[in-house]
């Protein structure tokens, strides 16, 4: 054991500035080389992003459907044929010394098993939300990834986008008083495909949707809601919403006092939105949770406030994926660990419980 | 008893027409006179409302501070200080020929007593929301008013707002489709006074403003809902918030699987607003619920749609008192008559119970 004193301390520190005002070495600057599992539209953003990025590079392809979609990425991104691998043989990705992470687009419920397949097989994982389908499954994830040493990110990509990191600043210095609550939501009417199976969705639009506001909410709060009020509705007759509700709309209630107000639905259309309410003000962020054009405005103690994300897809991914490729090199905890996708899941399991649904 | 045939009913129709494009009678264009009862902001507008209506007249007041208030509004309408009562001989208004009808200004938990009163007295009733402070009240207001034969309208100004009416059509054409679900909200941090006083009160924010997005979506979805979610909070500590809640979230769903969700605050700023949801389109009502300034805007099948309200204050005011003044003459029931004060009176104690806390 090193004792380290002040003094002690205060030069390591010295030196530690001054070695990064150096040029950093080879093996610093190399990108990392990623894998995405599931060539979905998601994916497509993510591999946009990393052909933008000094930090990240896209090397291997993990795809149930090799022969219709590697040859499009390998020409696009300079891939190897011979790093395409399926869901068969995944687990080679071991051996493979051009991967150092992966990328997990799937469907929910297969984030899981891919993240712990990944972590043993020594890759680090940026996964996407949510984390998984049920807290179970993700401390399972935290727990392989911790103990093969690997690096568990989930890709809540507001929290990298700067207009929202202003806005939680923003929320968070009192120009709007004490924050006393929020409403949100985020809607839409036309959602089909996997996202209706509840096998491969393991819920409805909270997963998918609601868990943006939810993220949002916790996330400017500070805090994690201990109390919950929710129901669910299905409107639409037929086939579509036979496995997963059509909306559902919760409220939270946090330690502190703060009471937050969601829902989201696959079957009716509204702006996506967050209203941050203050004793002395408020932000109203809308649209809130898309992938560019992102707005606030309000009023605070200091007069009114509006901004605009100029930013255009994918500068969220691009500066999620750098963030994680820095967290990789300097062996740092991300900022959106798998501990954050966790405690999501458990506010949802908590609100499908209040509604009286399982989750799964 | 008469029996009126078909042939008979339509002669009487035609008659019945024709006589109401002849000049009306003397009697019949006489003001309804009116004695408002409480002389706090909310009556101040409906005095307002009265001098600028042909139909209507403030003749009397009811006040417990005549010496300071009376003389003003004696001078700025006309009234005679014989016609100036207070909450001791208010019953004598029954002998008074030149009162027609009262309006309840009053604190919410007045509203019964002074509405069973009026009845009594013989007296036409129209009646701030909230109608009172329980189904119970509500149910004896209707039976005084039904058992003196005298009118009974709540003063839901909303539903005589020219541009809310235009929404109420435009939700309901099939324009965005099929009406999926409601997201809304009135909130405000600088409520003081007999509102934090429960036992004039009744109860907190929901009560008072909480009760506009509740009567919205009953009134836009043409449904009573049947199942109720909802949370209570208090952040801000201290004497404020003894007596009533600071806030409160609840969503409701409906028997065709609407889904709505809103709230109401005392103590935290956001906007007021409504999002009518369908399935193939949105509106959006912000600001929502004030006296003037309504705008919406939305989506449609047959694209952007906006509108807002050119009318200023009192003109909500005018239009029902107008429209009361109407159905006393035309021996009609109000557009909002008690059972439908009655109905977010039901509503309101469904969701005190779903959120744990009583309602008086």
């Amino acid at each position: 054991m090193t004792i380290i004193n002040r003094r002690t301390f205060t030069t390591l520190s010295l030196l530690a500035a001054a070695s990064s005002a150096l040029p950093q070495s080879a093996e610093a600057q190399m990108p990392l080389r990623f894998a995405p599992v599931g060539l979905g539209v998601i994916s497509n953003i993510f591999m946009e992003a990393c052909a933008q990025s000094t930090k990240c590079k896209v090397t291997a392809l993990v795809t149930g459907h090799a022969q219709q979609k590697a040859p499009k990425y390998e020409a696009l991104y300079g891939i190897s044929p011979k790093n395409v691998y399926d869901y068969g043989n995944y687990d080679e990705i071991a051996h493979n010394p051009e991967i150092d992470a992966v990328y997990i687009g799937l469907p929910n419920s297969m984030h899981a098993e891919y993240t712990i397949r990944a972590a043993k097989a020594g890759k680090h994982v940026l996964c996407e939300k949510p984390m998984a389908i049920s807290s179970k499954e993700c401390r399972q994830m935290i727990d392989a990834c911790r103990q093969n040493n690997v690096k568990l990110m989930i890709a809540y990509r507001l929290h990298y986008d700067p207009l929202w990191q202003r806005i939680r600043q923003l929320a968070r210095s009192g120009a709007i008083g004490e924050i006393q609550g929020f409403q949100g939501g985020f809607y839409g009417s036309k959602t089909s495909g996997w996202r209706l199976n509840r096998k491969l969705a393991g819920g409805g639009s909270l997963l998918d949707m609601g868990i943006y506001p939810l993220n949002a909410i916790r996330w400017l709060s500070g805090e994690e809601p201990d109390h919950f009020a929710a129901q669910v509705a299905t409107k639409i007759s037929g086939p579509r919403f036979a496995q997963v509700e059509e909306s559902i709309e919760f409220n939270m209630r946090f330690p502190s006092g703060i009471l937050a107000s969601s829902g989201s639905s696959y079957g009716e259309d509204a702006p996506a939105y967050l209203s941050v309410d203050g004793t002395e003000g408020n932000l109203w962020v809308e649209p809130a949770y898309g992938y560019q054009g992102l707005k606030y405005h309000g009023s605070t103690i200091h007069g009114p406030v509006s901004d605009a994300s100029p930013n255009k897809l994918p500068y969220q991914f691009l500066a999620e994926a750098d963030h994680f490729a820095d967290c990789v090199r300097d062996n740092r905890t991300p900022a959106t660990p798998g501990e954050e996708g966790l405690k999501d899941l458990l506010a949802i399991e908590a609100i499908y419980r209040a509604a009286g649904k399982p989750i799964a």
